[in-house]
């Protein structure tokens, strides 16, 4: 069974083509500055060199042909035909109140997401547009929708209520929807795996600590309460993103600055996080590097960002009423034993302890570290994410017409026997292919 | 020695007048409607009848002229002469970075506050125009300032620093300060009598729930951490302030429904809180009685203003790497036994732990109650605040040139012995006149 994946941003087009059957990914790319000009495509068939292919691409429909005709693309493609794919899943940013959980697409969703399309304004206009462009080319073939936001459905109003008027909550769906859901989803269900416990037995923090950054408390498997809020910049300190700050601030630089709420919203997405207290990085590794040369504001970028790590731990762990495991994801926290230690320092109180050497070499995508000390009443794992796998698991599973709410479903990775072979292989080619990539990650001050 | 204290806001002036020596109030009142017309005054005397008397106060002079006359007046004042007024301490809410203690006003310090006005554009004004206009009529007095920013200027970059753009910061004075100083530095002191301990060697959280809400973290005996940020709005759910939410709401309620910034601060600041989520209540003992009689949204904004007290404990739990004490304080922190116990609930695996009859009980302004469990790791403090004796010990100690920052500076509440006799009487006093209030306090469900 082959899925074709789509990613639509405002301007761009990712896409993956994933072989279920062999559980591996056929090919991968981009098509950049679609809508905008000078646009091209960055294609990669697994095992093939990279592909750049110069083409215009007015609207999301000759992105979305593009992706199509490279696919059957004698030299560059994979499939003989486009009949080839089975189905074709999208990535939806926002799914509001309505999706808990992965849908076909029907003029029915379709309507919904047009609903909700203000909400995350920045990303569901173009996801919609590459749905309809994707349904337009490929009728014949179902086409499903994955949100980041259905995992966290679950929580209840005490969490994602804010204390402001109550019609903005009625009236204009203001509430904490939560992101980053299928990959929090990945590591909730193999943390319940490496504990040997049923996953809807256990409390769990999440630290999705990548570019964005989300913290998840998950109360008896299901999320419960989340960092992300109305939007991805609420919550901890991101790369581009302020996370939590006085919101007084913002009505108060407006007037200062002439600023607009257009121009507050770009400020606090992109130029604030790790760049703001910089001024000039958003990589990890370089402010590690920085401070370590002495740069006084890189040390401060660290450690703020540690300390809102750091209380989120508490605040969640106080909110579980205590938990099982801690568990670290994505780039960052896969890959900066520094920022892990840091965060934790202090919390043996709580029952958390961490294995500094344990934590020191868990520096890999390849593979889950239990990096707890031996006498932690709390379990500390790094849990490398397979957001992909998620994706195309429900994907699959609606074709099956086997799917359901994680609540009622078993996810494949969820086998104790489960191993992410895909990932393994995905790993090791990169570190062949970008060795300083690999020691520049390997650089980070243990 | 007789001390009168000055807090003018925008269209008020309040006042007391505090006998050192007898360590109790001899007056005190309020001034309304300044500048605004239909000006009146509400004065108290100790054991005497509350007076209203009705005066034009065109400005903050003429506000301060009415009470110095209503002091010395015959029939309702306390002194025979202004002149028996050893000095006059003025509340500023805002000190900026500059001031970490209480000073003495000189032209340096005026210009100092007319600096940093607008940081705080709806108190430091009017605090401004009352120092100058009581300046103006008592030149040959001391005029001393108390700042409810001056305890928290022990914080940290990491714990003081927005992860937004640094210039904000070294430009425009963005960073947390921190508010009810003067509270929270009285119930610290006594944390660590209650203690027993050196109040530089406990780790303390404080909550100061009245109509404002303020979470502290004590680090060694000094402010390391606070709730309250830039503005008085950040942090936990209060009578009418919104606390923690996604800043990109705002924007995005700015453009739904055209609000300007000052809109936007006025509806964070007033319209948010408990008033937001019921939609009509903002004292808890209202809240309390609507959930009792089965009003959801009551319910729910008890539910969230506890959930975000527990967030705040667990978070200042973990920054801090553990704690000796939880100290309750101020109107609700003192009275609500409800309110303590679901933000306590579940937290005894990192050792807090109520006993819930000890804290059913402790429902009084009038004593200092221990409600932790007999095996609970963490002592849980109820304590009466008393803002006025630190406000009037600092302004003494100033005059007598024997005051220093707290970290150098012992109070009268520190020791052993003390006991809050002024409080007491007031208090017996109060329930005597009150008894409905005193009843409706007690109806709060146990």
């Amino acid at each position: 069974m082959k899925i074709l994946v789509l990613n639509c941003g405002s301007s761009s087009a990712k896409y993956m083509v994933y072989d279920w059957d062999a559980k591996n990914i056929m090919c991968k790319g981009i098509v950049e500055r679609v809508t905008i000009g000078g646009s091209f495509c960055e294609h990669e068939a697994t095992g093939r060199d990279k592909v750049k292919i110069e083409r215009e691409c007015p609207t999301h429909r000759e992105a979305v042909e593009l992706i199509l005709e490279l696919l059957v693309n004698p030299e560059h493609g994979v499939l003989k035909d486009v009949k080839e794919i089975d189905a074709v899943g999208h990535r939806v940013v926002h799914g509001g109140e309505r999706f808990a959980k992965s849908v076909i697409i029907d003029d029915e969703v379709i309507k919904a997401f047009k609903e909700i399309q203000d909400l995350a304004p920045l990303h569901n206009p173009a996801n919609i547009l590459g749905i309809e462009a994707a349904v337009g080319i490929l009728p014949d073939v179902p086409h499903m929708a994955v949100m980041d936001t259905a995992w966290h459905q679950t929580m209840k109003p005490p969490q994602f209520i804010y204390a402001l008027p109550y019609d903005w909550y009625e009236k204009n769906k203001v509430r904490r929807y939560g992101f980053h859901g299928t990959s929090l989803l990945y590591v909730a269900k193999r943390a319940a795996v490496l504990l040997g416990k049923d996953p809807f037995d256990i409390n769990l923090i999440l630290l999705h600590v990548g570019n964005g950054v989300s913290a998840n408390a998950v109360k008896k498997g299901i999320s419960y309460d989340t960092s992300m809020g109305f939007t991805p910049q609420e919550g901890l300190v991101m790369g581009t993103r302020a996370g939590d700050f006085d919101a007084a601030v913002g009505f108060y630089m407006m007037q200062k600055l002439n600023l607009s709420p257009k121009d507050m919203e770009t400020i606090i997405n992109k130029k604030s996080g790790l760049l703001g207290i910089t001024g000039k990085f958003t990589d990890r590794r370089d402010v590690l590097e920085a401070m370590a040369d002495g740069d006084k504001r890189a040390e401060l970028a660290f450690e703020l960002e540690c300390y809102r790590l750091k209380k989120y731990i508490g605040a969640y762990a106080a909110a579980l009423g205590g938990v099982d495991a801690v568990v670290w994801t994505a780039g960052v926290g896969e890959m900066a034993p520094d920022i892990r230690a840091r965060s934790m320092d202090g919390l043996d109180f709580m029952g958390i302890k961490i294995d500094p050497e344990k934590n020191k070499v868990a520096m890999t995508r390849n593979s889950e570290s239990d990096i707890s000390a031996a006498d932690s009443k709390v379990k500390v794992f790094v849990i490398p994410t397979d957001e992909e796998l998620v994706f195309v698991e429900d994907v699959v599973a609606l074709l099956e017409n086997r799917y359901d709410e994680h609540t009622n479903f078993k996810y494949s990775f969820q086998d104790p026997g489960y191993q992410n072979a895909m990932r393994d292989e995905e790993f090791a080619k990169e570190l062949e292919k970008k060795p300083e990539k690999a020691k520049a990650a390997a650089k980070i001050p243990g």
